[in-house]
């Protein structure tokens, strides 16, 4: 009984201090929160971001990284590698499946075109900048203009300094705005990865799903020019040398142990309105689930007989097979879940606090009821295109973005829309690039057809007829019909070719307008209705952020009111959140709980020697040995694999450091737990864990299985 | 951290606490430790066998139970009522599916013949008085049976007590006798069972297994005379009163309580030599796992379009899977573990103790070699008869043992077998009437001929000439010879018609010699044999009773001597052990662990409506309709069903009452893991753990589904 009373207690306390994904700047806030759980450093040097361990954490984009060496080693998932190692496997030297060492610096190969390593140097805040006076006082598409005009400005001045990529980022539902500058290595490499059967270990069968046994780690390296400089690859480029990389800790984790996650998480939605949640889980996501099935069945036929296309699209059959069980399980946690009616409840609670004071309601009350009429206007617009722009063709969609930059580029750099500048060329040649390891015609058609299907069945009314007459797409077509318009669109393009897709960057309006291509000709059809829709939302969007804005302030005072404190949701930006190594009282089955860690045992268990579970000869040679060096772990009799955290995450923290209450290197964050997702929206303490791979499971793999003797020695392994 | 070094302290103080089936009077030397583990009620109290809470609880023999009520309602497991279930079923009348509930007591329906309820009054320590000092002098066949003439004297004496049933139990290897002394109650009458698919829910797939949904419980009612009397059933017999009877407890248990089983468990072999376990664990076991997987196969097809012998032999079945997969189990945790290394290493410390003192050395060496020469001696004899054993056809049995009943009978009762005097008749009786539903010639007949088959495959040196002479088994026959043997045997047997049984409990020696039976006949010729192994059986049981007391004063001293308590291994005597209410780190798979209750839920997730897992459709409705009545625990948000503590227990605990630190009823044990059974031999803290039904889930079954109302206010519920 006492035992009972005494975990509650702890669990209770654990609870509260598990959730938030703070700033840097905020940890003195929770100083004590943090002592508590037991972090033996002091915050305040976690608020420096060009100090230990700030500045060994980076962002790939999409994904957190950290540096591990002196010679710009990073450290991430597997499965943020992925798509490098995709890049550089053919049929006939499948990396993905065998996995990659490279023995020495010369063998290492570049990343997937586009892959850089962002290291965060400055956060400012320009709120005031971004919303100067004169934008405070607009309303509508003119707000949006000048905020786009402020924050370009801002970015201009900021990348003056060379190497360095910056932006700005919006807050508290765009109530505060910071500067981020990051310096931008280009040149990426892949180092190590181990084979799939380790780094994708449970497939898509176990993601999102504990018990887990995935060495979801991979290794790149950071090179800049022989001077220093964030240069493009060159052979006679250096390893970065990072200001502080990470080191590993001797002593591995225990449960209950301090951890903390650094790392990029990207979004997360608890500060939404009741209206946006009914919207996303009672239309958004089921429409959603059910389009990724779609897609994933026609890739899954099409590359069925074709090796070459199956690699390619292996990258985003991933990413949708994951997105597909993360939106399906939130929808189960909704349905589970009484949060819509929390939601209402506590915006009912505030909308009464904004009117309970003369003047809470003078500075909110108008606005309060302004969102919610907005947004019901944005939900509408947004289910009118939904099946547009599902039936959307990629190469009309390259094709418009790159007559929008022909466009654009006619304009003076400064007065370009954001997105178009000098500085997004490098990223429209890597996305034109990239379609050579990742576009495939029959795949394409395909997906074409069963969209456009769906898409001309609906009423005419409901059909863009701008988007119809450039497509050449009639009022009803059968199905051959469609089928034969498609195959005239690909055999008359150019654009699957890497060469006329690079020529159309430098292109000016009038080449445009000249072409023959199919697709190039309808963006240029459609420019015009483009920029009227665009315009459009830019109204809209406009009114929304003046009034979310206001929204959030009431919110924030309101919580304050209450003495709650109040951390941003996920923007992609630096966070820090932490907690404790823990299992869960209940797990997957009524009488069944979780335990805090998996162990090699559990890769043998579940190895069946092929597809998902197609764990490495050598692998379970070396379990079966017993062959644990110095990671035998006695409490588990065993050398642990994976293990739970009670750490708030979420997409975009995946390859996130995890350090130890000293600041020390002891795992990877690569995923959470199906019924944690939910918490994107609605925080869950007693469901939500994390999932790391644990760094003893990694050194253990490369030291007795993969032979990477090389790259222990880097990281301090002796 | 802190955390999980608390955890691990009160793991490692449980795990030390938790061992021990300890006999009433041993309980105040282990009050410390009782108390620590949370027991609020004064040692001594439960030491009195006529006092609360001992006097409420009894035995089924072979299973455990109590009185719940002040009307002699008793309460155990479901599966130790199950074969009163289906003797009182008929193809028509199923009540193993369907359940059985006496509305009033005139409904109550006899349970199976020999159904006993066992009051233990008496438990007196008579070691002087069975070996006497004119026994402790002699050895062999005659210590035995001086040994005999003892223990039946004692006997007699202690059942001058008319209705009382007396028996003189070994205890540490026969070092100890004590003399135990039973009311006998023998109107046993079926008040009500659930259905098979909640009683046995789970069948033979969760037998052993957690997480566990079984709603393991029956009730029964022990009627005496009008006078209050032990008495055959009689329908003018009225409900006995017991002196005591379990009250309910109003909460529950939680994680961490203390609780504590009563009850009588049957056999355990803590105390076993090494080439004890070598034999039982490398050959008896799977020689017996192998015999009962062809037995069930055989009952199986036979019965598979015989629904009436399907009926008969549903409780053999029940039986044999339940000993094979208990069986098979130790085998799995003998394979993994290194207990008979750590046996041997046990046994050489304490043969290095005995001759490490000439007073030890002089006492204990020579018994200590003796009897590991004796035990190699009868273990060589039990493989030799083993396949003989298997192959004897039932009715052979029977006849064997009504004619050496028929022998016994020409003595003065005083100087009769034990086991064939007066006080027997009764158990014989109740014997052949129960073949009634438990026999059947066509299973029978088929078991007979795979077993035959097997025995004349023998080498002639190791057939019996004297058994076969007996069934007139030749040489080596075919199959078909054998079958048609088997066929002649039941088509000339008179035994299986009741009334020819029961006409041989009181037949003469020479209406046998007269009987054309061909069982009798075989039974007649065989006597001679049967009597002459008989007595060497005896004589080699009579030197092993003296060496084995031996070595066992021999293990007690050296385990005193390091300060370690001893408790007997169980004999089917009542016992107490302590523990709490404790899920396990370590569940079924790597990453998992066992959460200590499962609820409701569980029923839902695991019903298939059918087979094993026919949950009733009334109690599926309930719990989709949240019908949780008060039963609801807000911790689990459901009622829970099952829980496991670390209670230490085993077969015959079956129905034993779960109490709480107060001594009030909070279930029944029914169930141990698979990985807990090898504690019999090898008690293993770290997996060990016991099943319990919830008394919660009992009551919410009866209330909400079966609608048990007279039941639940008799028991106190309201």
């Amino acid at each position: 009984m006492k035992r009972s009373l005494l975990l509650l207690a702890l669990a209770s306390s654990m609870a509260m201090a598990d959730e938030g994904m703070w700033m840097p700047q905020q940890l003195p806030d929770i100083a004590a929160e943090l002592e508590t759980a037991g972090l033996a450093l002091n915050p305040a040097n976690l608020t420096k971001l060009t100090e230990f361990p700030m500045a060994a954490i980076v962002s790939l984009g999409g994904c957190s990284a950290s540096f591990v060496s002196p010679e710009g080693l990073v450290v991430t998932n597997h499965h943020c590698v992925y798509n490098s190692i995709a890049h550089n496997s053919t049929p006939e030297n499948d990396l993905l499946a065998n996995g990659f060492l490279a023995s020495k610096m010369a063998d290492e190969v570049p990343a997937a075109p586009g892959s850089r390593v962002y290291v965060t140097k400055a956060v400012d805040n320009v709120t005031t900048q971004v919303i100067d006076a004169a934008t405070a006082k607009l309303s509508g598409k003119k707000r949006i203009d000048a905020i786009e005009v402020n924050q370009k400005k801002l970015i201009a001045e900021c990348e003056q300094d060379e190497g360095h990529r910056c932006r700005v980022a919006a807050y508290y539902g765009s109530l505060e705005y910071y500067l981020i500058k990051q310096l931008e290595i280009k040149d990426v490499r892949l180092v190590h990865a181990p084979a799939e059967g380790v780094g994708k270990f449970g497939g898509d069968t176990d993601n999102w799903m504990w018990p887990r046994h995935t060495g979801d780690y991979g290794f790149l390296r950071a090179y800049v020019s022989p001077d220093g400089k964030s240069a493009d690859y060159h052979q006679d480029n250096v390893p970065y040398k990072p200001d502080h990389y990470l080191k590993l800790a001797a002593k591995g984790l225990e449960e209950g142990d301090f951890v903390m996650a650094l790392g990029y998480p990207g979004r997360t939605n608890r500060h939404r309105l009741p209206s946006e949640v009914s919207e996303t889980f009672e239309w958004s996501y089921p429409n959603t689930v059910q389009q990724f099935k779609d897609t994933l069945a026609i890739i899954d036929r099409v590359t069925s007989t074709n090796k070459d296309a199956e690699l390619k699209y292996a990258s985003r059959v991933a990413g949708l097979n994951n997105y597909m069980k993360n939106r399906q399980g939130m929808l189960d946690s909704f349905a589970e879940s009484d949060f819509l009616q929390r939601k209402t409840a506590e915006h009912q609670a505030l909308t009464s606090w904004v009117n309970s004071s003369r003047d809470n309601k003078k500075a909110y009350a108008k606005d309060l009821i302004t969102i919610d009429k907005l947004l019901a206007e944005q939900h509408l617009k947004a289910r009118a295109d939904y099946a547009l722009n599902n039936a959307t063709p990629r190469l009309l969609t390259v094709s418009r973005y790159l007559y929008r930059l022909a466009q654009e580029s006619t304009k003076p750099d400064t007065e370009r829309k954001a997105g178009y500048q000098q500085r997004d060329i490098p990223r429209f040649k890597a996305f034109v690039a990239g379609m050579e390891r990742n576009f495939d015609v029959s795949v394409e058609k395909a997906l074409d057809l069963h969209n456009l299907t769906k898409y001309v069945a609906l009423p005419k009314k409901q059909r863009n007829a701008d988007f119809d007459s450039a497509l050449g797409i009639k009022g009803s077509m059968s199905n051959s019909e469609l089928a034969a318009l498609i195959d005239s669109w690909y055999a008359n393009t150019g654009l699957t070719e890497l060469s006329n897709r690079t020529a159309l960057i430098d292109s000016t309006p009038a080449q445009f307008s000249q072409s023959a291509d199919p697709f190039v000709s309808a963006a240029v059809a459609l420019y015009k209705a483009d920029l009227k829709q665009e315009a459009e939302e830019e109204e809209l969007g406009g009114k929304i952020q003046q009034a979310y804005a206001s929204y959030m302030r009431a919110k924030m005072a309101f919580m304050q009111a209450q003495g709650k404190a109040v951390y941003p949701d996920a923007n992609s930006t630096l966070r820090v959140t932490y907690g404790n190594v823990k299992g869960r009282a209940h797990g997957n089955e009524d009488g069944n709980a979780w335990a805090p860690f998996t162990t090699l045992r559990g890769i043998t268990a579940k190895a069946t020697g092929e597809g998902e579970f197609n764990a490495p000869a050598e692998q379970l040679a070396a379990i079966k040995a017993k062959n644990y060096g110095r990671y035998l772990e006695p409490g588990l009799n065993s050398v642990p694999v994976n293990y739970l955290a009670t750490l708030d995450i979420t997409g975009g923290n995946s390859g996130s450091a995890i350090l130890n209450s000293k600041g020390e290197f002891v795992g990877l964050a690569f995923d959470g737990t199906l019924d944690s997702i939910i918490s994107d929206w609605d925080y869950n303490p007693a469901n939500t864990r994390s999932i790391q791979v644990d760094h003893r499971f990694m050194l253990w793999q490369m030291q007795q299985v993969d032979k990477a003797t090389a790259l222990l020695k880097e990281i301090g392994v002796q």
